[in-house]
């Protein structure tokens, strides 16, 4: 987490009902709509991003309504359960947790659907237990081509201020996202990014609910106050990251994190190891999940990484727990962290007697002397 | 806010699914058991009050329950807005905003309630927007004595660790409070007490729901986890705070209050002018309202202390917007901050205009020289 | 200590000899100038205060030579005898503690030294021991009266930034200065402010010397750097502090200053006490110092105000120890903090047992009311 | 610098003469004796190394005193200077960089010296500007083996608490040291160990002084106080210094610096590149000062590497100015830490065009995975 960001949050709290806190909750609510790339409505609830999850579900649907998922992986699972416990009627098409969400299955299922029981499409934009993306646009055409009028919405609780998003563009209705991950704070804060569709559907649903409240956020929100105690040291360090990563243009960010991404799977590919993400153009720049070597406990190397060198390796969550572990390259990261991240990666491989090739470190400093030219031609995408 | 929290919420954020959070949640967990008086269960929400009103009420509740209420104040009658929001009953029973609770008038209206229809009984504690204080022992002899089943909820998020509190002791099944009052944090954490019948309650509740759920948080809390992404830098900061306070002696913490509510009035006496909380022996440690004289406005009054001494007065709300200042004397406050506050208030008193009599601030001084001598005795209350 | 300064002083320490120090120098040297109201040279030495008492007599003169001092108080006395360990021939003109320096007696003192034996006059502008501050100016003219080449050195360690100060205009040649009172700083940096007349009589010196060296440090000054290593991160608190001082006005700054010394003293008279310094007009903004009624200990009594309020008391130093404690209002320092102070002080001397009158702080409410109008007028001086 | 540090500076400033100053200063004097590993007197003081320099010299010689020093590099030849400036008559026997100081050299001129004209023999430990140790011990044989009674003087800047260091068992008279470097401190506080015989030496010194006088100091650090205002908020991250180096094992320090500079070694070797220090035995565990092949400039380098990896490496001093380049791997590092500042000088080589071979991190991988079994036999040294 940088240090401007710690400091932000630590300044003295003020009154979120006098008049200095409006400029706060001005900046911080119109920040991130430019973090969205939405004209529409970013909702902050001082919450984390479960909390966002269940917003977007209990505004926009009503008990017994059936939502369409797809099982990218542990995330979009728990967000299918989630929606079972509120009463909604969850499906999840299976996947086997190696790719994004696939826009052929989602079109074929909304074609069935002549009925449009489906009122909702939900898919994980970035999936962190995996490190695959989903292709957000083509399931939007999906959509369009099913002639299908259910809500699009879309987690990005992991991916927005790393990788290329676009709410309005891309015509998602509820944007899911939260604090800890791109923008570089602590967890507490989560966000909705809402259209016009999905605020208008909240008029109709009969879910009980008043703290994820969409309405009653508007309405304050307008002159930058909220209808609750907001989070508002969180909302400090917000708009401190939000003014980061302006300051290095949202474009760098996202080129920045594809060529990690490429370094990184470059340099498990040398080590002969497996990237968990099997489908080429949507492995994630935020993470990358590795297959361990048949008969080797990933969570055994995690440990000896953290013992030996401090280095923090993310685990396999469920169906692949000890069978992946997840190199982070996501946030306030630099080429210089990242060979950090490598070299402890390839250090711990050989202390912890995996079998693997040397030198993978060694063809990540390659890919990123290459790629360094041209970071705006990168950030293209 | 004391520089202390300050420090600790500015500290990196770890992994919360790694080894180190263990004892961070646990002592957070454990340390705030101390602070409500409970053996029973404490469940922590990276959310702000109004996410722990809710909770508590749909956790134990189910659509279309009856619950009766009292109007204390203007959080009284928000909390019973969103009880009507989530689909409950909600009854409130009026009030003239110059006291606590009244125990006769709950108990009567659950003697008639022969059917048992009132599933719950919810009273604030220290009311935020009055400076009264419920007696909230006296309440539950009230339910006991109408040989009542109803549950007993209580908010007391402005009270908790500044006002003597007992969740057990005075058979509470909900305590509601939050972070930002007398725990001396920022907003953004919040709490329920709950005792085992209103566990045995949530089992048979109807009202959908998961981020709030009890049952998701009682397992992983038990080795110090949580069942998604916790406030793990709010948590640093109410350890710290959790420490403050026995340090100082929670007894010791509860007259500080006391006596700093005593020297307030005696200086709001002092100028002539009336305190908002018209019963005695509830007048709260926390605030302590004040009524301006007839023809001026409070809000003017507000405006001119914070422009000329740079001292911010709480605003009346709602049925007393502008004709109440509060002042507040709360968290990490001491004897000299407090005549800093009331030599504030009479100079702005003068500086305004407002018709008073010079010398509050000097008999404030007389009462607080008077009660120094007994801390531990003053704390037996 | 601000908030604001604290932060900067713990930023990353960055290299005091790469590109991106330059500004971090250009900005200290060139603000100092500022504050110290001179277009000459500003010395920025790591080192306390008492390390640019030794640069200023080091530097401009040599071993042998005599310098004319004044006997304000305690720290008049140890400047001298500082200068009797470098070799100086150091003469003090007695005095009673109870004013500042007297420009008559420096007057007929340089008219007696016909041979110009005296090197320079050496006055302590605002006297830390005693709440005396004095009159530079007229010390100037006393110096030109008798025809007199000494150079005029003053120590304004606690007085810059404080009380009016013109290193140009009243024609001072060595000002010595530190980072820890009105800079608001902690202790660790301090200064010289520098005429061409002084640094042309450093050519000459004899003195042997390197650290505190004027003509090491003026090359890379020029260009924002420093001959060896400077003290970094208080030089980021200096600039800091330079910023808010500029942001309040330095007459605002000075005035407040004036209206807050004039409170306390009437307070101070109000209880019945007497205020050490007895010239009328060299009372300081600073600080007060009152005499203990006699028979009375000024150290019992401060024991007494810090067990009791948390409220820490100047003792009394050498000559006056046990004899006077003194009322510090400098530095980031407000009418309620003022107000605070005092009422410490009056519960203080009840406590004690100290016999005094009670209405003091009262009295210095009505003080800080009479004067707070006219902010600019009383600038003025 | 780490964290922990920077949030010790950031505390309120205490009072240096009340009571709780006393602990500070205690725990701050003792626990540099341990550092310095000496039973004698250790002197802090609020200035930076020069300061101390200057220290070390005045408080034991008299002007015209004769010193002898070791031309080991840029500092070495500073020191030389300062002494010159301050009346002393320094013979420096001249070197050639890429070694520590030569015992035989010393001692074949100390031999010669048969009036013991010589008062000091003065060398540095670890010279910043080469990358050289000098072998202290051998020195103080070397002395000894001459039987001249000369003081023996060290300057161990930036060798202490990351080399092992030894002044009563080396029978060294005064060690000086800084803040900024091992400690791990913003600069700002430096230090003289010294010995009873340089005790004994400063009471017959003639040099005029006061502020670096040791005599001053001794008295008041008894209790933990300083005779004028130390810098008290250096004081508190030096405290926490102390104890974190104490917690990792001062042997478990000096081995991991010792293992990064092998590494750091083999890796330059690896490229093609030459270490500058040519003495084997005497390669510095704090720095590695690298030659650049003929024909490139140091300074474009350094300047591509700082741009394109935001790694900032130390420059060449005087006669090496643009020759070489220095690799720091001092402190609060680790092994990732120091791999991520390879990567960024191999990638920072193929960025600038500068002739070499790959592989030098990778080879540095190597030696850091073979030396990391045994840190406690590798502290042995």
């Amino acid at each position: 987490m940088p240090d401007r960001i710690l400091r932000a949050i630590s300044m003295q709290t003020i009154d979120h009902r006098g008049p200095a806190f409006a400029d706060v909750g001005k900046r911080a609510l119109e920040g991130m709509k430019s973090i969205f790339k939405t004209e529409s409505h970013v909702i902050i609830y001082p919450a984390s991003g479960t909390g966002a999850w269940e917003a977007a579900l209990s505004n926009a649907l009503s008990p017994g309504d059936k939502v369409l998922m797809f099982e990218t992986g542990h995330f979009a699972t728990l967000w299918s359960k989630l929606a079972g416990k509120l009463g909604l009627n969850a499906e999840l098409i299976p996947g086997d947790w190696r790719g994004g969400a696939d826009p052929d299955a989602i079109e074929a299922r909304l074609k069935d659907d002549t009925a449009h029981e489906i009122k909702a499409v939900c898919v994980v934009h970035n999936e962190t237990s995996t490190g695959s993306v989903s292709p957000v646009a083509a399931v939007r055409k999906a959509i369009d081509a099913a002639n299908h009028p259910a809500l699009f919405m879309v987690d990005t609780i992991s991916g927005l201020a790393s990788l290329d998003y676009r709410h309005d563009e891309w015509g998602v209705d509820v944007t899911v996202s939260g604090s800890q991950k791109g923008l570089m704070l602590p967890p507490g804060l989560s966000f909705n990014a809402v259209s016009e569709k999905a605020l208008a559907a909240a008029k109709k649903s009969t879910m009980p609910r008043s703290y994820w409240s969409w309405d009653e956020m508007v309405g304050p929100n307008a002159s930058g106050y909220f209808p609750y105690t907001p989070g508002t040291n969180l909302l400090y360090g917000l708009n401190e990251a939000i003014d980061m990563l302006h300051e290095e243009g949202l474009d760098n960010v996202f080129a920045r994190h594809k060529r990690h991404g490429a370094a990184t799977r470059a340099a498990v590919r040398a080590w002969g190891l497996e990237v968990l993400c099997a489908q080429q153009g949507q492995e994630s720049g935020v993470l990358t999940a590795v297959l361990m070597p048949e008969g080797h406990s990933a969570d055994a190397f995690r440990a000896t990484t953290l013992e030996n060198y401090d280095l923090s390796l993310g685990n396999g969550l469920s169906k692949v727990a000890d069978k992946v572990f997840r190199i982070g390259h996501l946030g306030d990261f630099n080429d210089l962290m990242l060979m950090a991240t490598l070299s402890g990666v390839e250090m711990g491989l050989r202390k912890a007697g995996v079998p693997h090739e040397a030198g993978g470190a060694q063809v990540a400093m390659d890919i990123l002397s290459e790629n360094q030219e041209q970071p705006t031609a990168a950030a293209a995408q």
